[in-house]
């Protein structure tokens, strides 16, 4: 192991070789997203200063931004007590950090009425998706 | 199912049967921590107002607060695009949220320096560990 990556050795990663990192807006401290990183993910997080992660999905290198241009800049990386999950402190370009078009992934919040407990949608979208996917970057 | 569970059903948890659940200072903004969730804790936290996790090492619910008197009061819950992470706004009594006697897990930045990429311990302990796991409950 070279010995610059020794701070990469003391992440605890899960048996799928990925740990959590949540996204905080530096400057107003909304929480925007919770993506994963692996390895590959988080080194060049830490070499290119952008937020990249690791889409389970796709089961690829996610480099935020990469289609909508909705990149994150990084300020601060943080490691938590267990060394399993990762805090970034960002700036989110373009100021939308979903892929719903708005500000931040977490727009559902728990609401009590009429007996009744439900998610309730209560962030706009900022930008139809359609148009962040298929208009080229900025 | 019980219909006023539906919301409950629209959680999408991992293999496993949880969900990562991220704590946020509801006054100040900073990230506390992240734990995870089974269904139960989360209908645990929503019925009773209180942060209720799932210890994955003690495979069992965990009633944050439960040793340490430290209960997250919750304020908001909020669901993520995907439906698989959980953002509270709690309030944290006593002002500790991690194990070490920290305000928050977080206490570790990754710095630059001399050549040399290392975590740093930023933020100090404001309670001996021992003194919160041995002393009474407030």
């Amino acid at each position: 192991m070279n010995t610059e990556l020794t701070w990469l050795t003391e992440l605890a990663f899960n048996q799928d070789g990925l740990i959590p990192a949540i996204a905080q807006d530096a400057q107003t401290g909304v929480v925007l997203m919770m993506a994963w990183m692996n390895a590959e993910a988080v080194t060049e997080t830490v070499r290119t200063g952008h937020a990249v992660y690791y889409s389970r999905s796709r089961q690829r290198l996610w480099r935020k931004g990469e289609e909508s241009g909705h990149i994150q800049i990084i300020h601060e990386i943080r490691l938590d007590c267990d060394a399993d999950v990762l805090l970034l402190q960002v700036t989110q370009q373009g100021g939308i950090a979903c892929h719903t078009g708005r500000a931040h992934c977490f727009f559902r919040r728990l609401d009590h009425a009429s007996d009744q407990t439900h998610w309730t949608t209560v962030d706009p979208v900022l930008k139809d998706p359609t148009d962040i996917y298929t208009s080229s970057k900025p």
